[in-house]
C-alpha cells in the first residue's frame, strides 16, 4: 500500500507499507482527503524538539513518548474516509459510507493518537484504521474534502468555547492562518457581533472577511489593539507575539492562546500584572465539539470551501510542505491519496 | 520634617523635608507604622527599568510616568497613621484617631498613587497627607503596627478572590514571602480546606504553617506538584518560576500569578498548551478588599503579629532594605518613624 511518511525530516512516498488489518472494534477505511496541519510542518522540521519537550513535561501522561525519528513516521490527522471493511465482530457503518473520526485509534485497551506514529497509519496514506465507536458518518452528501476540515474547525470551536466570549464582546483574532480562520468561523457561528482580524498578509485578511470577520487590520499599518476592550485570540504561535499582546492590550484583557508556539518565548510578566491580564492556553477539542464541527460544516453554517487552496496526491506532500510556508499563497492543502 | 527618601539607589534620611499642608479634602496624619514592601526594594534597585517598562506599556494610563530618579523619591505605601489636622472645609475623624487608607492621594481633580513619587510623601516619613474620603478608622483598639499590614494582606485577599477557588479545592502556594503568606491567610479566611505551601526556607515554611498552611513542602526535597490537582498561587516573582509551574503542574491547572516578576521571563508555551493551563495575573486589590482586610485583622480572623520580624526607625530603613534580602531572617519589617 502507498503512504507518505516522514523520514529524516522529509516527506517520502512509500509503496511498500503493509496493508493495515482491522482488529476487533476497528474498521479499515480508504482515505478520501486529509488536510496538512501546521503542526505536521512543525513536527517535520522540529520533531526532535517536540519529543524532548513532551518527555520533559510532567503532570500528564507522556505524549508520543515512543516515537523513533530514526524510523518512518506516519502522519495526517485531519481526514475523511470511506468504510471498506469492519474488523472481526465489529458493528460499523456499511462499506462505502463516508466518515470522519477523532484522530484516535482504540486498540485492545490502548488509546493511540493518530497524529505522529511509527506504527499507527494516519491520513497521508491510501488506507488506515479507525475505531468503530468513534466513527461519524458524514451527513447531507457533504463533499469528503470538506468533511476533512472537521478537525481544524473543531480547534476553532474549542478555542471560542473556552473563551466564554459573549455575543456583545469584541473578538480580536491575531493571525489568520488555519487556526485563526477556524476561530473566526466559530465566533461567527456563536453569533459574536464584532470580530476584528489581524494579519500582515492581504490574502489572509481577505479570507478572514470571507469567513466572517467584520473588520480586518494590517498590523503594519495600524494597531489592532485600538478597537477597545476585546477578547484576544492569539493564533500566530511564534515567539514574541504573546508579549506584544501583554504589552499592548487594555487592562483586564482575556487572552486565548490557540497558536501553539513550540519554541521558548520571552514575556514581561510586569505587563500582565499591571493590567491583570488572563491567559488561557487552549488545545484540541472534545468529542462533542468535533461532532458539532462536522454538523456545522454539513449544515452549511460554516463554509469551508474558501479555505482549501490546494489539493495534492501522496506524491505531492513534500512540495506542499514547502509551499505552505508562504502565507500569501495557501491556507489549507488537502491530500487526496 | 524627617523622611527617608530614595536617592541614587540608597535610602537616605532627610530632616529638611517641607512640612506637608493639607488641602481641601485632605488630612495631615502622623505615621504610626509603615511596612517595607518587596516592591520598594525592587524599585530602589531597578527603578529605571520599572519606569521604562511603565512607559513602554500601552492599554492603560501611564504608571508613575513623571518620576525623576535624579531627584529624591518618597516611598512607603503600607501604613497606619494618626489624624493630626484636617484641610480647609474637610470633614475628617477627630485628631488622634488611628486610621489607614488606600495608598492614593486625591488632590483637586488628580489621583496620585502613594507609592513612589518625587512630591507625594509616603509612609517613610514623620507625617504625610491622606484623603479624607478614603480614611478607614482602625477599629477595636487594634495595634497600629498590625493595622499597617492591611495593605499587604489585601493583596493576598485579592489574589484569592480572583482565583475563585472553592473550599474543597487544593491551594498550592509557591513562595512564602509576604505575598505568599498573605495568600495563605486569605485562603484560610475563605475556608479553603487544603493549603499546601512551598518554600526553600525553613523559617518561611514555619511561618506558613503558623498562618494556616495545612502542609508545607521544601522543593529541594520533594515536588510540590505531586499533591494532585491544585490552584497554584505563584508568589515568588523571579524568572523561571512560571515555566516551572507550566512544566510540572497537572492538566487544566489554574495559575494565579501574584509574584510580580519585573524581569523578562522565558516560558515554553507548549507546556501551557498541551495541558490547557490558564494563567491569571493579579495585582493590588479593590477598596472593598482593602476594607475587608482591615476588618479581618481587627476582628482577629487574621493574626498578622507573626509576620512582623523587625521594627526600625527612619534611620534604620537603609539597613532594613539590605537585611530583607535574607529570606531566613525576615518577613515584614515595620518602620515606626
Amino acid at each position: 500500500m502507498r503512504a507518505t511518511v516522514l523520514r529524516a525530516g522529509r516527506m517520502v512516498v512509500r509503496d511498500d507499507v503493509e496493508e493495515p488489518r482491522p482488529g476487533p472494534g476497528q474498521v479499515l477505511v480508504g482515505v478520501k482527503a486529509c488536510g496538512i496541519c501546521g503542526s505536521d510542518l512543525h513536527f517535520a522540521a522540529h520533531g526532535d524538539t517536540m519529543l524532548r519537550l513532551g518527555r520533559d513535561m510532567e503532570g500528564m501522561p507522556p505524549i508520543d513518548a515512543d516515537i523513533d525519528l530514526a524510523g518512518d513516521v506516519f502522519m495526517g490527522h485531519e481526514f475523511s474516509a470511506e468504510v471498506l471493511e469492519a474488523g472481526p465482530g465489529t458493528d460499523a457503518p456499511p462499506p462505502g459510507t463516508v466518515v470522519t473520526s477523532l484522530p484516535v485509534l482504540l486498540s485492545g485497551g490502548s488509546v493511540t493518537p493518530i497524529v505522529y506514529s511509527n506504527h499507527v497509519i494516519g491520513g497521508f496514506a491510501e488506507r488506515m484504521l479507525l475505531s468503530a465507536p468513534l466513527l461519524l458518518p458524514v451527513p447531507n452528501g457533504l463533499d469528503p474534502r470538506h468533511a476533512a476540515l472537521t478537525e481544524p474547525m473543531a480547534v476553532g470551536l474549542h478555542a471560542v468555547n473556552r473563551s466564554a466570549i459573549g455575543r456583545g464582546e469584541t473578538a480580536l483574532v491575531i493571525g489568520c492562518g488555519p487556526i485563526g480562520i477556524a476561530i473566526i468561523a466559530a465566533l461567527r457561528l456563536r453569533g459574536v457581533e464584532h470580530i476584528v482580524a489581524s494579519d500582515f498578509s492581504v490574502k489572509r485578511r481577505q479570507l478572514a472577511e470571507l469567513m466572517g470577520a467584520h473588520e480586518t487590520v494590517d498590523p503594519a499599518e495600524a494597531s489592532p489593539f485600538t478597537a477597545g476592550p476585546a477578547v484576544v485570540f492569539e493564533a500566530v504561535g511564534v515567539p514574541g507575539i504573546l508579549n506584544d499582546v501583554l504589552r499592548r492590550s487594555p487592562q483586564g484583557t482575556r487572552v486565548i492562546v490557540a497558536g501553539v508556539c513550540m519554541e521558548p518565548d520571552t514575556v514581561l510578566p510586569f505587563f500582565g500584572a499591571a493590567k491583570e491580564i488572563s491567559i488561557s492556553f487552549v488545545y484540541a477539542y472534545d468529542p462533542a465539539e468535533f461532532a458539532e464541527s462536522l454538523r456545522a460544516i454539513a449544515d452549511g453554517d460554516i463554509d469551508v470551501a474558501p479555505l482549501i487552496t490546494g489539493e495534492v496526491g501522496l506524491d505531492g506532500i513534500a512540495a506542499a510542505f514547502d509551499e505552505l510556508a508562504d502565507p500569501d499563497r495557501h491556507c489549507k492543502i488537502l491530500v487526496t491519496p
